[in-house]
């Protein structure tokens, strides 16, 4: 180990970091110039990755939790030679469509390889990394050869360990003995607010014993102490490991470095000038030539290292032409189609119900998704019949059991989709799909086709009460850029939106289903099953009709018995996602939803959204918190029936 | 202690609940049967209540955080003597309009202290009722007499400790050494899904005393043991205590106990019936003559306490004349009007400033308004200048240092908002209103009039980036029933939004606040500070106008500015809460946005819910992610500026 030349990789981050954050003016320079010796150690030594080929399967993943230290990332990319961080994107750092933007926005040819920022979820997301690695690695190495075989490195601050979804995934993590996992912790015992000593005075070492985690700590200005840290992390390979770095925040800045005034505000020239004298740092965007020295020789390793493997994995292929075509099937990012279950009108089923069979007959076919519930498999329907559980003593099994940690769930299946090679899905009940938006929110930005199933999904929930019956909940969840909404009618539609939400490639879906059993009903589109990617077709067709309702999920039933009872000519429609159907052509949209006719909207929740299709008076909805008692009884209670909608069409 | 007593107490609640949740069928019985025996002595023995008058100020409080569990607390008032929970109520547990409720709904006339059942939110929430515990001990207690002086109890199970929130509340808990907060853990090792050992193998006993409380352990089924411990808990003055008691979940039931599928399922018909016969139960919704008369003589002594206490407050009244002013004022539930302060047209600054110079006069008015920021003190700008903080060794302090726990942070607002005496506020990156929003939802479920000031409100954050800019967040949060959102456009108008969210008093508040500054703008309403409490007013008045623009917040500035620029008549409308003022009167709506003329609406994020007020084509949104680098470029970058509104008011 050269550790002059990691010295002065140390220092070539600081300098760029300095420049770069003073230059936009805006900036986290602490953790930058506090870590700077993990990054050097981290990119130089540790790593197996290669620059040349950042999306290289088997590279280790390197996930930077404290996504505000922004810059450490950037300069190390651009350092180790990543072509996606060029020094012009340094020096337009934080600017309208520079890769350096001012949070790691996911981007994984860059060597960026998750969204991090909001604090905690880089930490609790590395969870999925590592176990979409252990499951990965279960299925197709061979007692030969592992191609398969990689480490998930994350630099978490205080921040991230405060959150409490970095306890709920790392608790899980503790559980699942991801030994590959490794955590170090930039612990510079200050945040925004001042010294951590203000709310934090908790024992974390202690905390991660007791997740089951090895918990081991040392200086971070110490490499070899570094290196032999991490060795001793890679050596447990039943636990993840927490490695304690102490640090001090802003190291090399003067006047400003152990400070909270360092976290999130430019040095400030005079601060820079001076850091710049006391560190030797000749000049601006500065980069040591013993630094470029040693990452050129570097790449050459890489490239070995990778090329290495690459023998290795076309080795495996040969031997194992099976689960080379799996492995291609895995990575294509494509759904394989299947038959889905069939009804006849009339049955009656809960979209839950319908929806485990929907997905039990994709997963038979997709064996690459994963993924479970918040202690709701059977409430939420989601259990897999081929497979097993995923345990610390059988990788191999698909059904993750994620515990009563719904925020911890959905970020670790963010981080198995981000991995490459799985599908994953998560569940639970609508309401609480409050606990996980912040990871939904992600999933969104990061173009994640994550699916999120989300039961009991209104009012008809029932005894319950209002803390587990939605009403915001469509229309926040339809709120979000880049979530798709399917709220399926019937057990057929939903076989459907189980097909839709597995097309999609470029964001997360929300399947809303029912606790509560729906009559399968027969549609009058015969090419519904087309029509219905639209995100809307014609339920019950209507030649000129008095007016149109629109509905989704169980109110389409209501609807139609609503329309049958007003004596009128009503046409009815399926709307299974709004955001898509609004997406679309207005001759499309027309052939639907006739323009000139009076439009009644119809769902059990609020209206917001809804003022976009019907009139005020026209908007059949709840907008109020729910109550608990038998389904039928709280409706009737809230004034949700076919009967009042019958009222309201003939009127 | 009369263990026989106690022992027909449980064994009444055990009778209760069986026979309420199979009379609904629908209902959890595990939790009830399995803890019953910490019901028996909690409510005979430990809580210092009276049932005759259940809002002692000084009463203990219990928190159920295992709220599905409610016939727990519903048998036990019942049996206690709680006016509130008749006999009646038990019977038509679960149905509309009944007390009891599916899960325990907030009703401290009926001894609820909040409501429960999204989990992990009792356990949060009950730190804040001993957070309040402390402060106002601290305030009003002297040498000679200890008015408040009372314990906070939970009973918590595998899922509030394994859901994130408890993480951090519990941490903070430790961190503030609340020596009066008594939490019993009851240990079935059972959730939904099966075994804990599943997915929760954490040794939660361990993470506990890392947090800085005292851990003890016994068994759910030795009243001795239970009292012993309990006393070890109160002992320990510097520390919050954790109680773990081992149960079997579904003690009782002679085929179901100790298994997953009597969480949350009736027991039926047979196994109520052998489960009497096994117990002795004589009949239906039997109560043992024993555990009445106990309960008959408890009441005398609760009494005696009771009034004890009140000849103690009296006596402290009379020596303290000026605190027991105080006291009233603090137990009022209404706000002192304070001289706001006062700002030019011209002035530049942002709202956040503002509201803080708002707060800081609303604060030394009203001395009951406490709170505090997830580690975003100085960047919210919710500093107090006239107090310190709240810690262990300063009990007096009224500014809250929370950390970075968003979601725990507003669990405990709305526990020393529930607690009464103290009015409440926190603060956090209006992005991260995603982190706490399940118990922003509890604020508005349980009207509770607490205080959420969110800034860094659009795009216009800037550099930060699209993890850190909200735009759906202000149609999310409208679309929570009973949450009202006020966002100020400068900073006259922000004086007068944190005036009307102290005179809310039955649900919570939302200050959405600028990050950067806001030109201070004349009003052309010469009474816009009456008319703003409508919700919107007329900021520039033009007759027979060709367009009104209606904008919020920051937008405000923007449309003034565009109206400016088109050249056309407009008349600009700041709406300072669209749900407020759709609350009113059509006449009223009309006298500020004139029916009939075009309606443009401007608001820095997604358009939904602006569908009301304005044509697909008039709506001035931002319908996607933002994007990193400085505001104004941002906001070009996605066509939201004076001019691109300038060209839409003249197509």
């Amino acid at each position: 180990m050269d550790t002059k030349a990691l010295e002065k990789t140390a220092l070539s981050v600081r300098a760029l970091a300095m420049d770069a954050i003073q230059k936009a003016n805006s900036g986290h320079p602490g953790v930058v110039l506090g870590a700077a010796e993990l990054g050097a150690i981290l990119y130089g030594e540790i790593l197996r990755h290669d620059p040349a080929k950042p999306d290289w399967a088997d590279r280790d993943r390197f996930i930077l939790s404290a996504g505000h230290g922004s810059m450490f990332l950037y300069s190390l990319l651009y350092l180790s030679g990543y072509k996606g961080m060029t020094m012009d994107a340094i020096k337009s750092f934080r600017q309208v469509g520079s890769p350096a933007a001012g949070h790691p926005e996911y981007d994984a040819a860059r060597g960026i390889e998750m969204t991090t920022g909001p604090l905690g979820q880089g930490l609790a997301t590395s969870v999925g990394f590592a176990i979409a690695e252990s499951m990965l690695a279960a299925r197709f190495n061979t007692a030969d050869r592992k191609i398969v075989d990689h480490y998930t490195y994350v630099l978490a601050g205080d921040g991230c360990f405060q959150e409490g979804v970095s306890s709920e995934a790392c608790s899980l993590a503790g559980h699942l003995g991801l030994g590959k996992l490794i955590v170090y912790y930039d612990s510079n015992k200050i945040t925004i607010d001042g010294a951590t000593g203000l709310a934090f005075t908790e024992d974390v070492a202690k905390r991660y014993e007791a997740y089951g985690w090895q918990v081991l700590s040392g200086s971070m200005y110490d490499f070899e102490e570094i290196a032999r840290l991490t060795n001793q992390a890679k050596a447990e390979t039943q636990k993840p490991s927490l490695i304690i770095l102490t640090s001090i925040i802003g190291k090399g800045a003067p006047t400003k470095a152990n400070s909270a005034g360092i976290h999130g505000s430019p040095l400030g020239e005079e601060e820079v000038a001076a850091a710049k004298k006391a560190l030797g740092i000749p000049g601006d965007f500065y980069v040591a030539p013993e630094a470029e020295i040693y990452f050129k020789n570097k790449q050459e390793e890489w490239k070995k290292a990778r090329e290495a493997w690459q023998n290795e994995f076309d080795a495996w292929a040969k031997e194992n032409p099976g689960k080379k075509q799996e492995w291609d099937a895995f990575y294509s990012g494509k759904a394989v189609p299947v038959k889905l279950p069939v009804y006849q009108a009339g049955e009656k089923i809960a979209t839950r119900t319908a929806g485990n069979k929907a997905l039990d007959a994709i997963a038979a076919a997709n064996l690459n998704l994963v993924g479970g519930s918040a202690d709701l498999k059977s409430p939420n329907a989601v259990g897999l019949s081929n497979t097993t559980a995923f345990q610390a003593s059988n990788r191999t099994g698909r059904y993750i059991h994620f515990g009563i940690r719904e925020f911890g769930m959905a970020a670790i299946v963010n981080g198995i989709s981000l991995h490459g090679g799985l599908r994953s899905f998560c569940a639970t009940f609508m309401v609480f799909s409050d606990y996980l938006r912040p990871a939904l929110r992600l999933s969104a930005l990061m173009k994640q086709p994550v699916i999120y199933v989300l039961t009991h999904d209104s009012i008809f929930v029932g005894e319950d009460g209002p803390t587990h019956q939605p009403v915001e909940h469509l229309a926040s969840l339809r709120a979000i850029p880049n979530v798709r909404v399917f709220r399926p009618a019937d057990a057929e539609e939903c076989a459907e939106a189980w097909a839709m939400a597995m097309e999609r490639t470029d964001g997360p879906v929300v399947l809303a289903l029912s606790r509560q059993n729906l009559e399968v009903f027969a549609k009058d589109d015969p090419d519904w099953r087309n029509t219905i990617r639209t995100g809307a077709y014609v339920a019950k067709k209507t030649a000129a009709p008095d007016a149109v309702i629109i509905a989704t999920g169980s109110e389409v039933a209501l609807a139609l018995e609503a329309a049958a009872l007003s004596g009128k000519k009503v046409q009815v429609v399926s709307m299974v996602s709004r955001e898509l159907f609004e997406s679309q052509p207005k001759a499309l949209r027309d052939s639907i939803v006739p323009s000139g006719v009076r439009v009644i909207s119809c769902e059990a929740g609020v209206r917001q959204g809804w003022e976009a299709w019907a009139k005020p008076g026209d908007i059949f909805s709840i907008d109020r918190f729910g109550e608990s008692g038998p389904a039928p009884k709280v409706a009737e209670h809230l004034g949700f029936t076919a009967k009042a909608l019958s009222e309201l069409i003939s009127r």
